[in-house]
């Protein structure tokens, strides 16, 4: 593909030579889907300089009380709104001002001609140009999210931070090789005879021009506002496509923090900023809906509910939208056997501890079977099984000042909610608490509502309860007869209600194999007996996908090629040479 | 990507030797977009043999008045259906088992896996094989086409056999290009360090399943039954799903023959031939609609009118289907000046009057500015463009007997009435018939309703009629101020109405330029200056995209990544090595 460019680029704007070669490598890695990083996860002096975690927070700080000045420039209808509470307990009070959103589908309809006719390698280029300057703000990003999620410091500083940037990245290169397939032009002959018998080919110039779709949307969410969003933003950009961002209410600033370094970037590079907006609004205002059904919207990117998000799949086909979704599933562990119960315990436990259990990807259904599991400790009952594991989250999260670094605190009242009420739904699903979800205090925020993770023991047979997402810090310990009916329960119930991420663990190679076809079927990546430093609720940019978009959980996966493949289209001009 | 196989691929079907070059062959032509052509388009003997043409007409009519045999072992209710009428005529009588559905879907689902398992490069490798026993049956197949669709013998010999056969082969290179995309297995590894400081990265093996969808579901359409069903139903077979093909109640044999030969090949090739199944159906059945609502079912591809395809869309969306479509739209050409006046009015007039207009493709508008078009044979005014355009459709569709090679016979009583119905047109829009739709006889058909193509003469003020689709021989001339008049419509009628295709005349460079920013603005593909033996209704496979998914008359095109790469999903499986 290497030189093929498409017929309006002229590769001229100086971004393309900055960061030609590191485009080229992301784009090998994605290819190979082997290990690559561009953005450095340690927040460690040593990386981002001496001072920068000082710098960020301070940058952090300066926003809190005040208007976001820096989207002033936005069109807007003079209000402004932010409602934004820590879930740490403080007030943010950063107000941001309301899109005009006629003037705004306007601006970002009149900035897509430049963008879309500066051809895709100078739209990668200024793409990660902003990726680059996002990165820059990577403490002050950390802060925002820590105090916009409730995720705890280190982890907001990584997934929302160089992991998210990462993901960026990758739906940059992504929509470039892309885009780079389709050749500019061509000349097409085909053989022929003149009336003599002599070689006469017809012979036709094509040129073929990438066009973007139109206006995009990005919907964020409340625990994961900027990794969640950045794939469906950078896939919208970089194939032409000018993007209304429309953050959750309660995490506003890290895509306000995002948008304002894009349009930073887009006036420098000499592009209309136009080109991302922050579409703001308050709780309950339901901005959402209200742009989703602009019929200028051509692609939606959506991470929340499934209610909201079936509506949008709806509405958007009824309007010829392009919709990629994420909802929701139950995350599915199947214990079989191990040969390393310690390993099991603490991988099992970390991922059940990490954020309070308030990630997409951690696992909410254990199946184990009700005979228990052989180990390299010895045989243990299925209640043996659930008391290490509960001892294993004990232990991890025992220490609250250690613990809230870990578990992050909780986000909303539906999450306080069910880690509150583990008696009841133990005694509704005719099950036991296993281990109850403390409550943890956090020694610096004493408003925080900290949850450490809870087990509840229940019979396969209470699908009824299981199969619903109880989204928060509560995990099922699901009794089966036999590893057999584990698997069947985890196949049946994610090609029913969805899965992000499931896990086996077992050292029966056909065990293995089972659960291998067993996933393949429920369509959901399988993680094999983890038990040192990778967890089953992350995933890795380049070489992981994030979904399947196989199951209901989501439609789409970040990021292969059906991601991006049609957020752009391709118009032909032929003509005789 | 050479080398690169699934992780269930063992390559060792014979057919994969056999294909190996030739697919490889074909993937090069589609990323290059270049000429490329499997199958001859000519039906001479020297090409196809002595005696093919007769033997297929044997064929066929082998058929005529007897059940469709060959499909009697697909799960049947044990009832028969079977309405086909020729439009030359004829009654076929054929009669198809008709399915049982319940069965059909379980049979279906039941032959999925060892599809799924037997690697993209194998279902490749027998879907070329059947597309090549297709293309044996050439004559049989344009026989059975011409008596569905109405087309005329020689273009249902090439646009049913040859030109779609390419098409389907166009979509089995591009679903394996795609699927080879994605390795089969990679060691990630991530450096790190241990607690001693010492490199001791984090290898993990990641094996990538490439898993179809699900079920499938073609549903083809009266006038072009092989050309638009087979993208589709190789798209979907080629990435693993399996296939219920549901042909148009008066265009069924053509499918029925595909599938034949499908089931026959799949059997041969030893797989399930419940991979592909007809679902042939009664007038008013309304089975695509009961199949469109199966769960079961992942993907659907229609082409037929917009209500249903709408419909489908919806439908689809609450489901998680995904639907691609090709509707309706009015496909325009703007005429601006000419050096070659006669090259442009034989184009055009080829291009209206082949098949009678019924093809999605023929232009329904033509846009003339009032004051008349500068030609090589002197200044032309809106009438003389009229009354030459209407000459040159006489001259070529004068002498009945060859009209009737040209035009084939109308399909319905829709495009008959339309053809008969000019005169009122012409006065509820306030405009005036230039050439009356001529009643040609057939020679051979004395039922045949053939009708030669007609011009109504309209202002640009009467959108209200000409953003109508007017499907059949009714072609509007649309007298505008001027070319950027013309433009502006041509741009603003087809991002409203859609189009499958445009093109325009001019010896202006500027209007050339701006006609292709309309073009790119309206999201379809353009012809320039069409005078020869091109025209703006075909498309070449590997090199044209038909349609482009751009505006509503499509929202896929034939053939690019987009219509491939979501047909299957990924499953990760990983593990620690």
């Amino acid at each position: 593909m290497g030189g093929m460019t498409t017929a309006t680029t002229p590769d001229t704007h100086p971004l393309v030579e900055k960061h030609a070669a590191d485009l080229d490598a992301a784009a090998a890695a994605l290819a190979a889907r082997s290990y690559f990083s561009r953005y450095p996860e340690s927040p460690s002096p040593r990386v981002y300089g001496e001072g920068a975690a000082e710098q960020g927070k301070a940058a952090y700080e300066a926003h809190l009380g005040k208007p976001f000045a820096a989207l002033a420039d936005q069109p807007t209808d003079g209000t402004a709104v932010g409602d934004e509470v820590s879930p740490y307990g403080p007030v943010l009070g950063v107000t941001y001002p309301h899109l005009d959103v006629d003037a705004a589908v306007a601006a970002a309809e009149a900035a897509m001609p430049t963008w879309r006719d500066a051809g895709a390698r100078v739209r990668a280029a200024v793409c990660l140009e902003v990726v680059d300057a996002i990165n820059k703000r990577s403490f002050e990003m950390a802060n925002a999210v820590m105090h916009t999620s409730g995720q705890p410091f280190v982890m907001s500083f990584q997934a929302a931070g160089p992991h998210a940037q990462d993901r960026a990245l990758e739906a940059i290169v992504a929509g470039l090789v892309e885009q780079e397939r389709v050749p500019a032009s061509v000349v097409w002959e085909k053989p022929g005879k003149d009336r003599q018998g002599n070689p006469a080919p017809l012979r036709m110039q094509k040129d073929y021009r990438v066009v973007p779709r139109g206006l995009a949307l990005v919907i964020g969410c409340n625990t994961f506002p900027t990794w969640n969003s950045y794939p469906g933003l950078f896939a919208s950009l970089v194939t032409g496509n000018p993007v209304i961002v429309k953050p959750h209410p309660r995490a506003v600033l890290p895509l306000a923090i995002s948008v304002d370094a894009a349009r930073t970037v887009l006036r420098e590079a000499g592009f209309d900023p136009a080109l991302v907006q922050l579409a703001a609004e308050g709780d309950g205002e339901g901005l959402a809906k209200t742009l989703a059904e602009r019929d200028e919207v051509t692609i939606i990117d959506y991470t929340g509910g499934p209610g909201f998000g079936g509506w949008l799949e709806e509405n958007g086909a009824a309007r010829g939208q392009l919709v990629y979704t994420e909802k929701a599933g139950v995350n599915t562990v199947v214990v079989d056997s191990t040969d390393n119960l310690r390993g099991v315990l603490g991988n099992l436990a970390f991922s059940l501890s990490l954020y309070s259990g308030q990630m997409c990807t951690t696992p909410q259904n254990v199946y184990v079977p009700r005979d228990g599991v052989d180990t390299d400790e010895g045989h243990l009952s299925f209640e043996e099984f659930g008391q290490r594991l509960g001892a294993a989250i004990g232990k991890l999260t025992g220490d609250d000042a250690k613990a809230v670094e870990l578990l992050g605190a909780t986000v909303n009242e539906g999450v306080r909610t069910n880690a509150a009420s583990l008696g009841d739904l133990a005694q509704e699903a005719g099950g036991t608490v296993v281990l109850d979800s403390r409550e943890v205090s956090h020694p610096a925020y004493p408003d925080a509502v900290v949850r450490a993770p809870g087990l509840v023991a229940i019979d396969a047979s209470r699908e009824d309860v299981y199969t619903r997402e109880c989204f928060g810090p509560v995990t099922f310990l699901i009794g089966t007869a036999s590893t057999e009916q584990s698997l069947a329960q985890f196949r049946d119930t994610v090609r029913e209600h969805g899965a992000m991420t499931a896990a086996v663990y077992s050292t029966s190679e056909d065990v293995l194999d089972a659960a291998r076809e067993a996933a393949a079927d429920a369509g959901v990546a399988l993680s094999e007996n983890l038990t040192g430093q990778v967890f089953v609720n992350q995933t890795a940019a380049f070489s992981d996908y994030h979904g399947t978009g196989a199951n209901p959980a989501a439609n789409a996966a970040y990021v292969d090629a059906a991601f991006v493949a049609n957020r752009f289209r391709v118009v032909t001009a032929r003509r005789h040479v």
